[in-house]
Parts: C-alpha cells; structure tokens; sequence
C-alpha cells in the first residue's frame, strides 16, 4: 500500500528486493546536480514499487547518449520517461522526438528565472512531438503522472494510485486537526 | 496509417463506423465556445482511429456533472481524459482530483492574457495531483499524448505512432523543397 | 474597538468567550503548512470579534469534503468564505461553484513563481462564477473584506471598520515621527 | 427569475420601472470610454432586478469628485461599489480608501499590456484598505460579486442567484448538445 | 562639490545647518516602513545641500493627509516632489493629480512581486497625469532627477550635477583599477 | 489656454508663429517611424504654445549625432529632453549620461513584446544617471511631464498646467453625461 | 556596396551568379513556414554576397536531419550557422550541442506568447554550449551578427560591414528630414 | 587541453605567461562590482590560453571611456568583445553601434527583476545593430561563445573547443555514477 507522504529518504531497502523488479519507467537527470532535488521522484516510485532505472543524460553536452538511450529503452521494455530538466531544458522535448512512448517532462527551477525558461521550454512544444508536463519542482507529480499512465496496462497501479488517493485525502483531514490544536475555532462536520 | 497533416475537417465518416469504437478517451470542454478551437483533437483521433468522446463540462459551472462524468468514466472503459480549458482553468485538475487515470490538460488562450493564465492553472498543481499539462493552443499535442498513453497497453496504437513520426519527418523534408522553389541556396544532403 | 495593529498572537482569550460567538465567516485553508501564514486573517477576526470557523480542505486532496462544507455551510449561517491556496489554487473558485455567498479569495506565495500563479487562478474566474481576490500573501485585506462584506448587514461591523479605518490613519501619522527621530527635516502641517 | 444569457442590450425596460429600484450599487467607471466594455455589469445587474447608480469618476482627473461621491453614497444607500479602470488603476483602492462598504474593483485592458499592469494596481493593495477583484474585462462577475454581496443581507437576491446558478448549469448543458450537432460522439449521461 | 559616493549615514550633520535651507523638495514616503529602504534619497540631497521636507503619507490609510499636503506644498516653496511606494503604488499618482508640480515615482519591492506591481502602477498613468518613474528601488535616481529638475531654475544645481557626473565617472575608473588588482591582463589606454 | 482634448492634428498654425517661440524642449526619436505613434507630444506642446525642436537620432545608428545633440542642446537654451524609443530602448538613458538636464523617457510600444523591454530598458537605470519614465505609448503625459518641468522656472506655464488640470476634470465630467444618454441610471450630486 | 534597406525581394539575380559563391553560412528553419518571416536573413546575405546555404530542419520532427546536417556542415565549409525557431525553439541549442562553429539564435514569435517562450528556449541555454541570440523577430540582425562573425577572418566582410554601418547612419538622418516635411520644428545641427 | 570544470580561481599563473599572449578578447564589465559574477569568464578564457585584456567601462557613467575603447580596440587586435552589463545594461548594444566586431552581452542579474531586464535590454536591439546574448548570469557561455568566434579564423581555438566539447561529455558521463553511489537502480548502457 503506497504512503503518499514518505518523501524522506527511506527508499534504500535490500538492493536484491529492488533489483527484482523489471524497470519500466526511465527517469533521465539533465544534469547529475539535479539528483536531490528531484528525490521525491524515487521514494515516490519506491512507495509505489515501482520498477525504474536513472540515469544523468544531457540533451546539450551528451547527444550521443541520449539517441543511445532514446534507440534501446523501449526494446528493455521501459514504457514511459521521465525527464527533469532546468533553463532551456530542451531534454524531455529531445527525447519525446525519438521515441513513441510518452514522456513526463518535469521543469526545474535552475537559474534566476525561478523555472519559467523551462516551463516554457518543457511545454511549447511543436504540434506533432507532444511532452507531458507537470509543475516547476513538482517531483512527486512527475513520479505519480508516469504511474497513472503504467496504470493504463496494470490494474495494480491503478488499485495503488487508488490507495493512494485515499490516504492523501485522509492525510489532509488528519493535518486539519492542527487548527484546534493551535486554539483556532475549528469546523465540525 | 494516420496521415499527421488531416486537420481539416474530413472527420465525419459514417456514423455506423465511428460508434464501432469502443471510446477509451473522453474528451471534456470547458466550455462549448471552445469546439472549433480544438478541432485537431478530434481529427488527430479520427486519424489514428481511436474511440473517443466528448463532452462539454464546466468545472465552475455544472461542478455536480464534472463529478457524475469522473465517477462513471473509467467503469465505461475510458482510459485517459483530455480535459480542455481556458482562463484559471480548473477542468484539468478537477478531473485528476477525482479520477485515478491519466488527465491531460490543454491550456487554451481565452481572454486577454495569451493563455499564460491557464497553462499555470494547470501546470502548478499541488504535489499528489498530477495533470499532464501541453502548450498552450496545441490540441494537436493533447491528442498525441493521449495516443502515447494508450500505446501503453497497445502495440497497434503504438505502431501507428511510429508511422506518423516517420510521416511526420517526410513531410518536414518535403516543405523544405520550398527553399528552391523560392529561388534560394538550397542545402543539398 | 478593533485594533489595527495587533497582528502578534494575542487572539487566543478564554476559549468560552470565542465559543460565544456564532460563527458568519468561514475560514478555509487549502493545506494545513498554510496555517501560519495566514495568521492575521484570524487576529484580524478576533480584534473585530467576528465569529468565524476555520476548516482545512483542499479542492485537489479532498474534493468530498469540499463538497460537503459547501453544502452545509449557508445552512449554519455561514455568510462569507475566505479561501486561501497556493499554486494552482482552485480552492476559492471551486466553492463559488457551490454556494451563493460570496467567496474571497488569498492567493499565496507558495511554490517557486512568488504567487504569480494563484493570484491568476483566483481572479481569472469564468464569466459567471465570480471571485473576490484580493492580493498576494495579504491575509488582513482578505479578513478585512470578508468584515465589510458582513458590513452590508450589520451596523455594528461597519462602526467597527469606520473605527479601525481611523485608528489605521492615526496609527500612519504616529509612525510618520520617526521621520524626526532620524534627523530627517519632518514635514510640520 | 435572472436570465444569465442576456448580455444583450435588452436592459432599457421603462425608465419608471427602473426609478421604482432604490440604488444599492454604485458604479464608478474611470473613464466614459469604458462604458461600452462594461455593458455586462448592466445588463446583469438589470436581469437581477437590482438598484444601481452609475457615474463617471476619474481618480486621476477628477480626485475631488471621487471624495463626493465616496462622502455620500453610504449615506444614500449605497451598500456595495464597483469600480472599473485600466492602466494603473487607482481607482478601485482610492475608493476603497474613503469608504467602509466593500469596493469590486474591475480590472480592464487598456493600453498595451493586456490589462496585466491594472490586475496587479487593483490587487496589490496594501494591508488595511481592501479591494475585492474579479478577472481582467470581466463585468459580468463584477456584478455577481456585488449581488452575492448584497445577497448578506436580502434573502430575495439570494434566491435569485441560486436560480441564475441552476440556469447557468442547464445552459452549459444545453450548448454541449453541439457536441452531437458536429458529428462528433457525444459523450450520454 | 557632491560626493556620488556618500550613500552612507553621513547625513547627520548639524541641525541647524540643514533648517537653513528653505525646502523645495518633499519626500513622501507611502510607508514609515520604508524609511531605511530609501536612505539614498536623502544622502544625495544631503550632498548637493538641497532643501527638502520628508513625511510619511499613505494615499490609501491617510488620504485626508495627501489632500493637505498637496494643497499646501506648492504654496510653501515645494517645487517639487518624491513619492516612493510599494505594492499598488498608488502615492505618486495620486500627488500628480492634485498638484501641477512635477511629481517623481519611486516604486518599491514590498510584497513577493519584486517590484513589477508598483513599477507598472507608478508609469502606467492615465493620458493627462503624469508621474516620472526611475527604476525599482533607486532612490539615488530619484534624489538625482529631483535635482536636475530643481537644475532648471538654479545655475547652482545644474553646476553641482555636473561636477556630481564628472566625480562619477573618476570613481568608475578608479574602481576599474581592481581589475589589474585581481592579476586580471588590464587594458591601459 | 491649453486645451486637453486637441489631440488632432491642428498643430500646424502659421510657421511664423512657431519660429518666434525659442526652443526650450527638445524631442528627440529613436526612429523616423515613430513620428506619428508620437503625435501628441507635438500637439500638446503646441496647446501650451511651448517652443520645442525635433530630431530623429538613434543611440545604436547614429551614436555621434547624439553626442553632437546632448553636447550643444543646453548651450542653445533647451532645458529638458524628451527621448522616445522601443525595443532596447537606449536612447533616454544615453542622453541622460551626457547632458545634467532632465530626460523624460517615453517607451514605445515597438516589436512584439507590447513595450515592457522599452519599459525596463528605460526605468531600470544604474544608480547616478536617472531618467524620467512615463508609460508605454503615452506620448501625452511625456509632454506634460516636460511641461511640469518647465514651470518649476516659468508661472505662465504653471498657470497653464492648473488650466489644463481644470478643463481636464470638466470634460471628465462632460463625458460622464454619455450615462444618461445611455439610458442608465446616472448618480446625480 | 552592401544597401541596409533593400530587404525587399530583390534577391534573385541570375543563379549562377550565386552559385558561384561557396556557402559559409548555414541558415537553418525549424519550420517551412517561416520563409516569409526570416526573408530579411536572406537579402541581408544578398546583399553583403556572402555565400549561404538554407535548410528546413526540425530539432523535434527530423532530430535524424539534424545531425546529419551537424556533421557534415563544419566539413563543406560552413563557418557560422543560423537557426530561426519559435515556440519551444530547441534547434539553434541542438545545434550549438553537435558542432563548435558558433550558432546564431533567431526566436520567432510563433504561438500566443508573442516569442518570449522562444527568446528564453534560444538564450537561457546550460553552461558548456552558447547560443548567440539576437531578438524575437530580428532576421536582419541575424544575418548581419552571422556576417559579423565571419568579418573576423574576412577584411572584405568587415570592410563591408563598415560601409554598412555608414549608410545606415546617414539613412537614419535622411529619414530623419520627415520631421520639417511635416512642418515640425526640426533641430538644425 | 582545456579543462571545462576549472571554475575555481586557478586562473592566475605567472602573469608573464599571461603577458606573452597578445589579447585577442576584450572584456568589458559595467560595474567594478561584477568583477567575481563574471569571473567564469576569465577562467575559461584562461584554460583555452586566450589573450584577452579586461576592463571597467560603464555606458552610463563613462561615455567617453567608452567611445575611446570602441574605436581603439580593432585597431590593437581585439577580434570579439564580451559585454557584461546588469539592469537597462545598454552596454552590449552601445559597443555594438560603435564597431564592426561581433559583441557578446552577457545579462546581469542585478536589481530585483532576477535579470529579465537586462536579458531584454541586451537582446531586443534595434535592426542593423546585432547583439550576441547569452543567457542570464552565463559568464561560461559568454567566453565560449567569443572562443567559437575566434574559431572561425584559428584552427588551433576550433581544435580546443572540440577537446573541450568532448571531455565535457565526458563529465557528465563521470558525474552520472553518482546515480549507483546513492542506491539508485542506474541504467547501464
């Protein structure tokens, strides 16, 4: 059963446990200095044990590992991409041109632009190569959009995200009781 | 084969041939105004031969036929939603709050503000509720995207997505030959 | 008589004389991290002695309860809501959908875009389904507006507002010394 | 029974008839160019049956008429404002600033940045002295606001925007029947 | 012979010395918040020993106060004035509506915008009033702009400013010498 | 006596009539094509029957004729500058660093970013070179800002702007009878 | 001679005239509808007789041209290339990511965001690969950075250049004798 | 061998090594202040063993300077200019008008806009006056950008720069592992 609410870094169990699982979803870092702030991408796919692999590809200063990875990943049976990028962020477009499997795009706050330059990279795409994207430094979103997109093919990601769904909005009722424990005049239902 | 350039309205086959398909995407509008505005959602579908249907929901305006539409879509078969709308855009996240399948947005330029507004009310959604946000105007994208999603759990779905790259990429050579034509250098592979 | 300035935690008197008052305004809080950014919405409640509830529930993690609140909430006197979301901030719209009173919403700063994107999801309602936005991480105008609003039908409330708008003035003018405590050659009327 | 689909300009009924309704809305436009652009705060607030008065104030060119008006219209019954401007919009807090009744400030585009410069110059008002906004050139909800406001304290405005919300829905309902008119596959309940 | 370089507290010398000068410069400030913030204002008036009068005025908590001063400060030898605001920055516009001196706009970063909202209610004035903006949070410009119109009727001025822009560009140079300071290859004329 | 509303071209009297007024204004363009986007500087400065000059220099095409024009305009009797320009706008500021004279910056509404690069370009000024900006396309109040200037030296011109100010408000008010003629229920003092 | 103002279609003179030249520059469209847009690319080359080339590459729709062209280009001689995108605009970044001669960025406005998406896609690139960006919409600018590049191995490009700069100077002054044909007052040097 | 990862300050060997190269780059920084924001500039520079000559001149505060080092630098050898300017940074552009050699802007965030304004002012040049921007606060990509110029006429540059495209591949490829040091599932080519 999934916990919406483990981002912290709980994500490590026995490798052997993890490696048994086939990855299906590929998560590509453009930039190798992104891997902390993205960490809810992970223990999200871990609460959800989830089969993914990651790597740090760069669309600008590695093109050839990209088309290497954009050519092979489909035939390991890797169903969906995500792809987190800051700046111009041209990596989930670059992918989503070389493959026909979707690809989430996740846009990175890097730079003095607080993530608009790759919002709207990650999103203006041409008609005819279309990206999925979530919100600036929304990890969690990217980890669970690609989830409900394996779900269209696994009636047990779909039961997951269902769970899921369930214990955030309990979660939220849960954190509500802080109004009257800080004294406030809380509603009762 | 989906031919990627059939914008135009050539989508009005027999009726009997369309209901033959089972819709698996459900196309919601914000608004009725929006129906032209997004016609290359609909002729994209007709290209690729998908079972789809459409709706016109308002998330602010008929909330109560939002949640029918959210309970009952996915027991209908329905595997991903477009949900399309302008102005502080509420459509996209609404459906992905109620639903556990895939809810792509598309951001339309109502108003006076060029659609900035709706592509962050539907890119920035909090974290556990994701929406699959493409540019702004680009029904063309929402529609291939939702094909991707498909293709998931569909080797035909996906094969045909593999054709109309590839018809694609031909068609962007063969506009290119308008460099001679226009009496300029042409670059000659 | 309202105190303008006693925006400081000074609200919490005896829990019985609070209890007294029936509670005319709702307080809704989209995530329960917010609570203590909006705490002049409340000091601001308590120095006019209005009655209010405070509920914390997100449109996006907790659509039923949305529902719920809205419908329940004119019955027990409820007369204005005050809501306040962040982000993509569907919380403020999504109840003016549901109810007839009117709705104020406080766009907040959360999220990398400083807010940007709530004050447009707030404000650029649908013709139809009206907002009252007031501005960014100002949680005392949306108090402020909520108790003018209930000014329409109380005299006691519009005394109270004329009394702090005076005291707010005067309060202006006592801060304006410090112009001569600094050296600086102070305007004299 | 409110019509929501009258924006037309049926709104010149009797002018006996109209003289019968008491003025409790107010107005304000900053400009006589802008009268045209708001037709839909008449022509709603007629629908609504409700008393408004309506003059030109500029808070730039005509300060001393604005501080008339604000010193007498609480004492001529006026219980809630609207005020219409463009560019650097003071208008709706210059108001706001005189008066303890709510002010709906109505953000328009004029000039040439879409209306963006007047939205933030209605919204970012400072603590103390609210505005209520509504959408950049969006009268209609201008004048929802206003009557939900006055609804506080009149049972029989209330009633009437209950029914303008169920006619409203019944209406997005009807125009989705275009759905089918189009040949596209309809989406039944 | 003004020192551009001066920003710090110097300002302070005798008291007496400055109630010698007759001011013909008003700084109003909307905020007595933003005393510290415009310390450069007063610094670089100090150093072209102009005569000026600071006060705090809010157009939007004391406009009682604004109409005073702008009645009064033509008739008191004020040729021209200051007004520095944040937010919906409506002080300067509102000061150049009531007087036919010319009014110089400080916008402030107050709030999450950075400065945006007040830098676009400060320059977007309706046609008939104007206001003339310097930048977000430059005060020397404003004091500078100040004088350069006070250079207008004062030979002295205009001498100061031109020993003020020639002291300028001696201090870029100088300053320029930390390039051969920091081993950098220096270009020598 | 000035009149406000002369926006049309009437601005061309007799030659010998304006060659008597000695220039104390200069205009200067950034382009040749902006000469009529800036008809109503002329027209204004012909209202006031101020003596003004003309020249089309551009600060990137023709840097020396600017450095010809800012080293000879005070010498000839010009006291404050008007500079015009779009896109990157340089031209205000480049005066502005050349000459200790007021500059009045006015951005144009050039290319397609609807005139906030020339906005920035032209308030954004480093500290010690200031420029007066009015708003985007806002050829008017360049003028009268100019115009205010000019009085801090001249009681006729000063009388002028209190007419201007006078016979603005009565045509805001003239204007305002339109409500009437419109059949709405305009507020009568 | 090279003429700055014949961006007119004047280009065509006899191929073989053309041809004769050998290709330095590559001018790369990311879209066949953008010929009419870049034309000034072209004449500007005309008319300074450089030798260019001109493609139709998509960075998303033909990545396969893309690199083709990439690595064949620096050997055929290319010095310099210049790549025109709107929207996401990835290809001048694509490109700069697979040669080292420099790339020149066009960013067109394509879409509702009037080009900004394309300026920050084409200019907010990682460190490690520049792009030299010109403005949205600047064809000739591109061309004549793209002309300035080769100057710096070509004294007869730079000669060119130089006449270029003259001409277009003393163009901006002739343009200029509009202000007196209009019977404006115009500075007389 | 270039090193791309050399950022740190090693860039001051024995400065008679440094002397003996004859500057080929000027670096031209507006503010003393910017020296250390800038300083990947000199260290890139460094590692490619270029000569370049540095130096403080501001547009603003030094036009004169300015003028002398445009129409000084070609003639000492100076091939490429990089420009770094913050706020209105018209300094870029103001070289630009002044010579015939490619001019690098480098945008500045300084001020509160995180650069936008610099980013404008820098790329929105008129027509007939290029810029070559990079992006905000990208002094890397400033310096490579001037080395891919100088490339077009030394293949000894064009050669480096390919030595240093290919170990910046290299890099990311090392920094990837960091993918399997933190106990991630890493994809293995």
């Amino acid at each position: 059963m999934p916990e919406h609410t483990s981002d912290s870094d709980e994500r490590l169990h026995t490798s052997g446990e993890r490696q048994a699982r086939k990855p299906e979803i590929g998560v590509i870092l453009g930039s190798a200095s992104d891997l902390d702030r993205v960490g809810p991408v992970f223990s999200t796919l871990e609460d959800f044990q989830a089969g993914y692999e990651v790597a740090v590809i760069s669309a600008h200063r590695t093109p050839g590992l990209l088309a290497e990875y954009a050519s092979t990943a489909p035939g390991r049976g890797i169903k969906v991409i995500i792809a987190a990028a800051g700046l111009s962020a041209a990596l989930p477009g670059a992918l989503a041109a070389l493959v026909d499997i979707p690809v989430v795009g996740l846009p990175l706050d890097v730079g003095t632009l607080k993530g608009i330059d790759a919002l709207l990279s990650v999103t203006q795409m041409p008609p005819g190569v279309p990206v999925a994207s979530v919100g600036i430094d929304n990890p969690k979103n990217a980890a669970l959009l690609a989830l409900r997109i394996l779900g269209v093919s696994s009636p047990e990601v779909l039961s997951r995200l269902a769970s899921y769904r369930e214990s955030m909005a309990q979660d939220t009722v849960d954190k509500g009781r802080r109004v009257s424990e800080k004294g406030l005049p809380a509603w009762s239902r």
